[in-house]
């Protein structure tokens, strides 16, 4: 399991790697709740999300044999770029691979740091990154099933506190559940009374089954989401540590995602993608709940082609 | 004329009244340009523009008398919303007088504000705006010409010198002229040897014709331009103050102006609307000039309808 001690490990182990991201508040938000929300910008992170933490830790963490061979991960998303560029930092080869489908400006995100790409058809990924594991002697570094990338995730939500002080309830995005599992160890060990909220959409809400049956449930097959970095399946670990905290699934609409996008860009002047945007939808669905309270939301990240926006 | 001390007057008139907007800084650009970059992001202004400030000021430094009696303004862009922001802030009645093509957003964020409107014809707001000072002894704020106005805009300068120092160059769009007049005056009086450049579309270049001829030319007729900001001319004070403290201009084309509202997007995951994104294209075009210096920047905007991104 991972604790507060491996969390405040990784703080040290990525200083001056990751950036120290600002922490926004909005006069219109905190109206509408009659609440005080602190918004953690994980938008602005290195890479644009927050994954440069747990991706950073984990290469960091390697011992040096290790960290010679390599590091690989299969992703199209955040953590493609985020392990690619952990592994520059550390001057080691990284190879990722990435669907045959991905998008220009990830492939070329990922090779911007140096990294090699291996191309596959989409549903052969794990097997390719199998391969390049087995010919290479690279080491896996899975983008949420590893216990320093939940660690690093977890970085976040300790700034946060560090910056605001006590929080009454904190939100995030879950697909994969990194960064949940990562926040609701962080949080309850620090403040047990802290309500941890999970945002998730309608069309992938694995999280909110598991959590309502007791037992991780199986994902969506080919969901239709725009929150693109949230149609994962839960983690096994992930959902234990979930469990084991008591956080709370809150599912949200597409319609109520691009309504939070929007609001983000045209109110407070921010490029949030749509899988963050889910925390400030789920907000709205419990806004009587939050009356009164101090609210910590991590924004998870802020890369999107904004094609949801027309 | 307007000078330091009227800058710092308006400091403390506006205090509490407008937020002290945050610095951002980006590794990229630092790191393109050789150079320290400071952002001050009056984006994130009440209002989403600096434009708060200057009318904030020229609202609350008038008498009694004058105030009960209203004030007025024509403008469909950011100083109508500014007003009405301000007058509301002092309770005081406010009438905007906009054309009727006036877009619904910007109509509704000015009644948000409690404001009244009144519609006329594109080509007679200016008489329109008379009318409404004859009949109903409002006083007119005029969204540049006004040395309140000039002494409130120069304050996010002054804020943005006093959180990081020292500064070698300083730029800041250039249309009417309030912001630009405001931010020489309060760089040059600090520190005579900074430079201050203004940057304008090269579709409407009054400004950088104006300081090349020394003597105000006038602007271009139905200009076009997706810096909708900026298309006004000079004003007469602010020329004056331009030529005084030796303002250079920097004219930027309709493609830098985009591809600098996008690396604001994609990058640093802000919304800068496109009069200020001139800013960033200016600095493209005098890259080598900046090797080596620190330079402010301030973001005067983040108001758009994202159509340019399209």
């Amino acid at each position: 399991m991972v604790e507060l001690a491996d969390v405040r490990a990784a703080a040290e182990r990525i200083r001056g790697l990751v950036h120290r991201t600002p922490v926004m508040t909005s006069a219109t938000v905190d109206g509408d709740l009659g609440a005080s929300v602190f918004f953690k910008c994980e938008n602005m992170q290195k890479v644009g999300a927050f994954k440069a933490r747990g991706a950073c830790n984990a290469v960091m963490a390697l011992d040096e044999e290790s960290a010679r061979r390599g590091v690989t991960a299969h992703s199209s998303g955040n953590h493609a770029a985020a392990l690619a560029y952990a592994a520059a930092r550390r001057g080691i080869p990284c190879v990722v691979v990435m669907p045959d489908s991905a998008p220009q400006v990830k492939v070329d995100a990922v090779r911007g740091y140096g990294a090699e790409i291996v191309f596959c058809p989409q549903g052969e990924r794990e097997a390719a990154c199998e391969r390049v594991q087995r010919e290479r002697g690279a080491v896996l570094i899975h983008p949420f099933e590893n216990p320093y990338v939940i660690a690093g995730q977890g970085t976040a939500v300790l700034e946060l506190l560090d910056i605001v002080g006590d929080l009454d309830v904190v939100l995030v995005p879950v697909g994969g559940g990194g960064l949940c599992a990562g926040t609701a160890l962080t949080v309850k060990a620090l403040r047990p009374a802290t309500q941890v909220i999970a945002a998730e959409p309608d069309a992938v809400d694995d999280a909110a089954r598991s959590m309502a049956s007791g037992e991780r449930q199986p994902t969506v097959a080919n969901p239709r989401t725009i929150a693109d970095g949230l149609m994962t399946g839960l983690g096994e670990p992930n959902f234990a540590i979930m469990r084991d905290h008591d956080v709370r699934v809150v599912t949200v609409s597409e319609d109520e995602i691009v309504a939070a996008g929007r609001f983000f860009l045209e109110r407070m002047k921010i490029v949030v993608e749509p899988s963050a945007a889910t925390v400030l939808a789920a907000m709205g669905r419990i806004a009587r709940e939050l009356s009164g309270r101090r609210v910590g939301v991590v924004l998870s990240g802020g890369n999107t082609d904004f094609r949801w926006l027309v």
